[in-house]
């Protein structure tokens, strides 16, 4: 399985616990090091977002808040909060699925104000993620 | 003690610690229901900002992930990440003392991204707040 197909399961994950599908996977040294979904409901927690999940299960996997070996693999385009972890974590690539043109944060790397940016990578599977996430919002309605 | 001097010890107490000296408190009802500082470099993680540990507490306590009715107290201008988890907590005010003009996130609440801006007061304490962030960074020269 690729590592977005893997990010794919998560956000799977996340929608059956009435989250929203939104999966992501740290890759150190070719190998998946942390994976996660979306956990705002059930931790009470409004950052608790699958890249930032990810982020932290990584760095205490590798003992450091920086990884610079690392990369990501969203399902979404993460959102500018994420887009800020990823850019202090330095990680080195970010791969991503569905592009968010209301709430994707992809342009704040372009700010005075971020001091690393990732080599990005978009549409990778984008439409089986986005498909999961408009399911996922035409049950709600 | 005024809710800005709490959240400037809690930034001493970081500086103690050798981490990057920032307060915060949550404020609900008029009682401080959270209260943090930067724990990057303790926990291993680029996330452990003074603002996101509070926001997490305070939601842990209230138990939902949204907080309108909280007002933040943060000694530096939050970043972008943390503005963004200002923004998704719904928090109504945010109060912070010194301007951060390299990493400040303040700019993000005007994006098209941004869903929610609090309002926002700013120069609070701010002369003390930016003596211990100068303190600390000349030390480390």
């Amino acid at each position: 399985m690729n590592f977005m197909q893997i990010a794919i399961e998560e956000a799977k994950a996340a929608a059956a616990l009435d989250e929203v599908p939104v999966g992501a996977v740290v890759v150190w040294n070719g190998e998946v090091i942390a994976k996660a979904h979306n956990r705002v409901e059930e931790f009470y927690d409004p950052t608790a977002h699958a890249e930032m999940l990810a982020i932290q299960q990584a760095c205490e996997k590798l003992g450091a808040p920086r990884i610079p070996e690392c990369e990501i693999y969203v399902t979404l385009e993460p959102c500018p909060m994420c887009c800020a972890a990823i850019s202090f974590a330095r990680i080195k690539r970010l791969y991503y699925g569905a592009s968010d043109s209301k709430s994707g944060g992809i342009h704040s790397f372009s700010h005075s104000s971020c001091h690393h940016k990732p080599e990005v990578y978009d549409g990778i599977n984008a439409s089986e993620s986005a498909e999961l996430l408009k399911s996922f919002f035409l049950a709600k309605r």
